[in-house]
């Protein structure tokens, strides 16, 4: 199987150092560059000064970021692990250049123009290659992905939400008429890394935030098709996701019905872990590409428990997952 | 004002602690002994021998319990930080020799023999001691613990979960018919001082627990008179706890009678701060004797978000409220 | 005994928050402001929203600094929590208005012109003063702080590291030859309330810093008259301060004498606990106005371990235990 | 290159479960057992339920320890990751049988007898076994590791201070007059997995122990052949080691000296890794395999800093690659 070529635009944050871990010890990748934005201060730095965990392993430098036709040259696949505004920008002019787009920012996520103007605040400008995106929730549009140019990888609570409750939604399991309540705790990670006070280290404490204006509420509730209450909360951890979705179910169903839900769901799929008894917690994903879900249910009242780690599953290993579909490696190449 | 003389028995936990941290504080109170159980490996130590802090404040010793009728000896008031089924034993025994007894187990929070058959696993032998217990939320209870001599405190969910819920539930604001849905994260002290591998550093990590079976699910039901759905969780921190509460409101509640449903229940409530805008942390309650509230809406869906320090209004902080009210000390007396 | 007024400037962060908290406290004292300087986007917010668990204990605004001669006019007290330069030119437009000044900065803790150039990077003005500052180790200092219009507080790793050293040293107990050799870590809040990468929740781990070059080596050396090797690391924890002290003993000196030495120290001196057997953690002084010591020895040589809490002891209540000396209050008025 | 079979016995700790999972990535390993003893509460559970992030990884069976002569059956490597005195029965039992053991207790550390009965309490039954015993320091001993039956895998705070010593003491640029002072915080998982009161989550902060006690003094000293002074200490974070080192340095010696060193000594050992400016953290190492050493100097004074993770270089992943080294394989063979 012949080697492709790699670039990671936005290499110096957590998810950019982690998509450069598992791109390096990728066999069948040779990663070509890593680039920061031209006005970076990290800009002419190794990624391993900024991570030093990666010292010794990979050493590349952040390339300040120059035009795209000279950085895409004989590359084959890009990430972008940029900020939303960006990604929005490259991405087709990667995409022209014939890269194979692994867009990790909220940019191509949703296939409405108006839910960028509500949402993000900024009006998309590339309604072709939204229409033509494909939304990498890996376990759930693998024939999509094989296909795909762009693919708008989820990112942390979607990917944690949505793996939980898809099955059943699709299984009609759920009485949406009361929609199913998400509380979510993430770790600090998920902010990014940058200097502020929210995530300064004597502020951080376990909290709400965001609450009813997320904007990964309007996205999971697209996906799903059905309307759900999200309340993010940022944590005292590092990274990790635990998302306790609490759901009433369709009036009759039982344990063995969830379960099978789920195992219909995720037979064959290796990095959703169903829990027989037990929970997850966040210490039990925390480093691994997995999500792991659980479930506890008392009459009609369902409660759902999934885990994983944001920046892995909920970021660099779910794209790292897309591209092994897309180019039709295993599926857990680099990642296990 | 004279001065009482005060009993903890159960001293060497973290509530104990706490306990006798403010009672030595008190300008009322005189504490005539500290008492651990007999076959206690720490009993004849000092209470800062265990914890180091209060070293050079509460050096006094931690005594074997022994018969009751020699430690009630010119014994006013008696603080139970005990076991369940040591606080059942023991209070009527207190009881009967006169002291007010300020019980910090779940021994006689609920009127109903049978709840402690189902719940704690124990047959309750005293049915007229539960009947005559007044549940110590401070803030909903005064005239009654005014005359009250067994004061049965609640815990820490129960308080956070209840003073978020009880002022909307009283003025008619929720529509019950579903559920409120309480998601709640405390500390590991609310596990207690011992050694457990579920305790234990390395395996803390966030995680859910007790899922439809907690205790306190039925006691916060039976208070308020109405079911909830309750999860709780072990987050890694030692002290605290977050209640996020998802409710749905009556048709055509505005976040303006919201507001005035919490600020009638607590004017003139020291330790329960209603937030105008914001929702609490952790580390705005963590060391003090606060409960702090606050509230998002949209549509038909409340989002409250209740947080105390466990240790203190969650316990002992309550304890002592309680037992300022029932003497007619200022409220605050040595909390503050 | 009249009530005094005072004021904090520099009051937004977290060591203003601990004095802002102590002297509201405090019988004999007034907040007549909390200022900020006038550029800073906190001016006209309350304390408590920075602060929210000071939220209904202490809510007073925060002003912006304006002319001195206004801010200082009726107060009797200043307390600067900020920067060396900005208390270097303020506390002597306080002292000429006849207020006394708990300075918590380095500006005055020196008295050598040169050494500002040396570490500090500014050139001292105020030679006068520098002469007239008394230093603020308060159990070393007493006689001379009660005489002092400035006071010059030692911050925590002086403290920690004097309040341990100074007595062995005066003793003679210790061979000097070989440099004391201090090992301290301390919380992030050492590191002041501002965003910065390092104070990054996700960036804290364990990890020396400013190795042979930190500014409060020379200052210990030059109070203690002797040099020392001092190592200061950045920990994973809010507050608190752990030094680790190793030395070489005078031949024959044996334990009794270190602990005579401790004892006949720190009689009488209510912060500084002494210990009998064992060491201190963190733990036993985080949140209290507490140094404890304890050592250990083996031949020639010692290792001593002292704890305090960076932001009281190291900061604001030691400077409200100055403050008390310097008036005639008790010495640990409003800070146990 | 054949495969060969291994088993680990103690297999349920924090390091059993890191062993495991390093041996089963092993291209060219077969675990043919994890064993427990006979009487422990975890014998028939999955690894993977008491290390649930093992889970669909390694999910095989913590097997009740039975006879050697049965266990040791077509097996070619053992790894003891048993309490010393268990390591010090069973070893010689699995080398009769012609197996390969990778000791990780202290059991065979140190090639003199009365050192067991001085530091370990128990008298050494296997002289033999220990005269044979090679010290799995593994960047200095890879030779007599290539020819051992028995390698005595050294623990967490040895590697790395051996690791950050012994190139400088080698070469004669240290004043060993002067006693090395190594300071050293471990994580809580150096305390193995189990319930006790010193590692519960709430009684964990930063505190020395063991102080001029710990058996890891004399085995350093020992191998190094030079007294150290040596204080670890208790630090809150799961895993992980910093060591801050003091030395002397000989007159005259330069920086440039101490690098050369440090280059010529960890030329082409990919595991241990030198900083060219400034000191490791201890999140540059956890979760890697690496230690890392960087160093400052001022005068004649020397300041190392060494950080591994304990489990890892400072057990698991030194045994591994101790096997490695054994066996021909690449040294850092499913470690990277």
């Amino acid at each position: 199987m012949s080697t492709l070529n790699g670039l990671i635009v936005g290499a110096s944050g957590y998810t950019g150092a982690e998509l450069a871990a598992y791109l390096h010890r990728h066999p069948h990748m040779n990663i070509t560059g890593l680039t920061v934005s031209a006005q970076s201060a990290d800009a002419g730095k190794l990624l391993s000064d900024l991570h030093p965990q990666l010292k010794g392993i990979v050493d590349l430098p952040l390339l300040p970021m120059s035009d795209v036709a000279a950085m895409a040259k004989d590359v084959d696949v890009v990430f972008l692990a940029t900020a939303h505004e960006v990604s929005h920008d490259l991405a087709p002019q990667f995409l022209q250049m014939g890269c194979v787009v692994f867009d990790l920012s909220g940019a191509y996520r949703v296939n409405q123009a108006s839910f960028y103007q509500d949402y993000y605040g900024f009006t998309h400008q590339h309604a072709d290659w939204l229409d033509k995106a494909v939304y990498g929730l890996a376990e759930w549009r693998a024939e999509d992905i094989k296909q795909a140019q762009l693919v708008a990888v989820p990112g942390c609570y979607p990917t944690a939400s949505q793996l939980a409750l898809k099955p059943l939604i699709d299984a009609g399991l759920l009485d949406l008429n009361q929609w199913p309540v998400i509380n979510a705790v993430s770790g600090v990670s998920g902010a990014g890394r940058k200097a502020s006070m929210t995530t300064s280290f004597c502020e951080v404490s376990l909290q709400p935030y965001g609450i009813f204006t997320h904007r990964h509420q309007p996205e999971i509730a697209t996906h799903l098709g059905t309307p759900v209450i999200f309340t993010p909360h940022l944590g005292n951890f590092p990274r990790g996701i635990l998302a306790t979705i609490t759901c009433k179910l369709t009036a009759g169903v039982k344990a063995e019905q969830i379960d099978a839900a789920y195992q219909q769901a995720y037979a064959g799929k290796p990095l959703v872990r169903i829990y027989d008894k037990g929970v997850p917690a966040i210490k039990n994903v925390a480093g691994t590409p997995f999500c792991d879900i659980g479930f506890a249910l008392q009459g009609e009242h369902l409660i759902i428990v999934s885990a994983e780690d944001n920046l892995l599953k909920g970021a660099a290993a779910q794209a790292v997952q897309c591209m092994n579909i897309r180019f039709g490696f295993n599926e857990t190449q680099s990642l296990l």
